[in-house]
């Protein structure tokens, strides 16, 4: 039975300081940045709260207006089609490729679970060098609702006929581990130097900081559980 | 039968630019202050689409810590304390008074729907020198679900004894007023000059640049619907 790591894409595997210098420009600060996006999370949080939908890149870009309008940034006609091609070209963190192979030599499946649409997901993986490591990658497109809702951990779940405990769900955000675990998932967080953890979040299954340590980690914890059930097996057998 | 509003507090009435000079003294710079706010904002949500529930100040105050932790920044023994202080004792609006002085001369009964707790909203009203123009304050704390999910308007609505439709909801978020719009009631954006509206939401009933011409928005389409049924009433008589 092939083990299975499902991965957030966007914060975890790819990251959203390529879009710094698009900020820098049209803002003249890169500080907008996190900003923004914590503005786009909350907009697809409220949204899903509130039972409807809006796919995650027209939220990104509205969001982007909505900002610009209160610091009275004006962008040029082609900003839109460039913000969006940025969107899909996040360069990966460094580690990344290192994590993936990792878990791919100790025999696990890899799916991505995205808010964004699911061809914008492939599309930035391939960007980065990293679609090779992936069966599949889904997007909470398909149920219409956003992560950290159970809906879309749920779907990826019924996509590979598992229940959701014999599957670990990875990010780099304690919200969306936060959502897996909720949903039945195992979690790991890579939980970045620079990362305070927020402490509003249960804590994962397991963290570390570079995504190696963390697909080590992975690794461990399924050896563990794997020595507790044969453990179970040969005292069963004892007692027979 | 009374008319009614429901209020938003804070970011309505009351300004987060009162924490300005705290996230300066931290951080060495304000513009953390809409980022906190932001952050505070989407773990409310994440909570509440995960099925979990903490209080909004304790969120409020974990989120100061997370991000001081990601600039390095060393906070003094008592500044939670202090912070606390801070958040229900934030500065009204200037045109707040004169807002809710005209909506009462008009004949509508005020209730304040906050996600802070029910003793911090009369807390900050009370600080305001607003707390006499309301009947009530009632807090998501009551449901352990946070706006804009549709349990905490119900419940004002349940309180009431009133259909949802029968009922103003009045704030200066359009994710807040789009979730009192899907739970079916009448929404009032007060629409500052310096935000942007974020096109993601849907458009509230009325807007205004300020509270009184928001005041004499809701007056005037309550005098409008009234004359819609009056209107009805008299062509169904004389079809008669």
């Amino acid at each position: 039975m092939a083990k299975t790591c499902v991965f957030n894409l966007n914060g975890t595997l790819l990251s959203y300081e390529s879009l710094d210098s698009f900020f820098e420009r049209g803002f003249k600060r890169s500080h907008v940045r996190p900003l923004w996006f914590q503005t786009v999370l909350h907009t697809a949080a409220s949204l899903t709260l509130s039972n409807r939908f809006e796919p995650f890149e027209a939220i990104a870009v509205r969001t982007l207006y909505s900002l610009a309008e209160e610091e009275g940034v004006e962008f040029a006609d082609d900003a839109t089609e460039e913000f969006v091609g940025l969107l899909r070209n996040l360069q990966p963190y460094p580690d990344a490729q290192a994590g993936l192979d990792e878990l791919r030599r100790a025999g696990y499946r890899l799916m991505g679970l995205t808010n964004s649409s699911r061809a914008a997901g492939i599309e930035a993986l391939s960007q980065a060098g990293l679609a090779d490591f992936f069966d599949e990658v889904l997007s909470a497109e398909a149920v219409e609702a956003f992560k950290p809702s159970p809906e879309p951990y749920l779907h990826v779940a019924e996509k590979l006929r598992k229940v959701p405990k014999q599957l670990w769900f990875v990010a780099g955000h304690a919200w969306d581990t936060m959502g897996a675990h909720q949903a039945g998932f195992k979690t790991a967080l890579i939980f970045r130097p620079q990362h305070g953890f927020n402490e509003n979040f249960p804590r994962p299954d397991v963290a570390a900081e570079t995504l190696p340590h963390l697909a080590a980690a992975i690794e461990a914890r399924d050896r563990t559980l794997l020595q507790h059930v044969f453990g179970e097996a040969r005292e069963h057998r004892a007692l027979n």
